[in-house]
């Protein structure tokens, strides 16, 4: 059985001495790099194995495959933004607007934050598959929770089932063009264009805002 | 030399039979299919040349491979749109407003209308290589258009370059959004979505609009 013969990884050890990541961390973000630099079909369970600097008998200690890693890294750009939207919806202080303000604010910092623009793996004809149904959900319940925080909004208020299920899109739309944006200009700085996104949102949402 | 035994194309032709298409729009419907639905990774010539009923050895008659295929196809979502631009930048007649919001419409009508989602193709990782500079080219002039028109109207005279620049983008990511928002409904019809997609557009771009 062939070897990288370089950086050979260690299946008890949970700890990679180089990065200070666990295993299943820099196996994660292996997939990351690999996935959005060479594409998902182009690259094989080997190689992010051996980016990750172990065999790949090790990695399917802790994945099943290439599925599952793609799994994980989509999930990673809905669930913390879904986490903060379920806390924004159970706080009765802020005014709604404020709050979907923050939803977007905080929803671009992570869909732009990253590495890796791993937003570009939504578009993969593989991402239609059962296989991926947790991270549908997910992003189906935060795009729930983006309509919600309109919906208590003035303007929102207003709005029939039709009018609202429209603005929720496109105000859901606008949030995640970023990844479109952020491709065509990785350097620019995220925690302004985050405002200003959230702002342009509220335009959206028919909010008098700025 | 294998064929594919049922419908083999005949080289001097330029018309298919069965659709009525000229081979090389026949290459190209046949490309935009199987790139958006089994990923353009996954996709041989030999596949799209049989998907469109002839030899592989015929195709190259037309294309010199996968490439040109989707690059053409990549040019096909944005050269429509670069043409329009150039002629609502020409018509001094109407409103910066009301030529920024046909511009929106008109767009979002042609990234939504076709069969395939082609937009979708924009993420690939390969599509970041120089072979598709013309598609780069296109796409960066079509959002200077965009800005000029912003730039025409009164809120956009207002804004310094850089603010300019960023509402530019924040106009042009809404509308590309909407391949993320075709992609998740595509049954939604197209007219009404693209004029109040346009509508949200000029939200954003700070004119009192509907």
């Amino acid at each position: 059985m062939g070897t990288t013969g370089r950086r050979v990884g260690r299946p008890r050890a949970d700890q990679r001495a180089d990065s200070g990541l666990p295993a299943r961390e820099e196996l994660l973000a292996a997939a990351a790099e690999l996935f959005t630099t060479s594409g998902y079909a182009a690259t094989t369970t080997r190689a992010v194995a051996e980016r990750a600097g172990m065999r790949q008998a090790t990695m399917y200690h802790y994945f099943t495959g290439k599925e599952e890693l793609l799994a994980e890294l989509l999930e990673s750009t809905v669930a913390p933004s879904l986490a903060l939207a379920r806390r924004l919806l159970a706080d009765h202080e802020a005014s709604a607007e404020s709050r979907l303000w923050e939803l977007c604010r905080s929803d671009v910092e992570l869909l732009c934050g990253g590495r890796h623009n791993l937003g570009g793996l939504y578009l993969l004809p593989e991402v239609r598959a059962e296989r991926f149904a947790g991270f549908h959900r997910v992003r189906t319940e935060l795009k729930e929770a983006y309509g919600q925080l309109l919906a208590a909004t003035s303007p929102g208020a207003a709005l029939d089932k039709d009018g609202l299920a429209l603005r929720t899109d496109l105000v859901f739309g606008l949030i995640e063009s970023v990844i479109l944006i952020h491709r065509s200009d990785p350097d620019r700085p995220v925690a302004a264009f985050a405002e200003a996104t959230a702002d342009a949102a509220l335009r959206i949402a028919g909010v008098p805002w700025e």
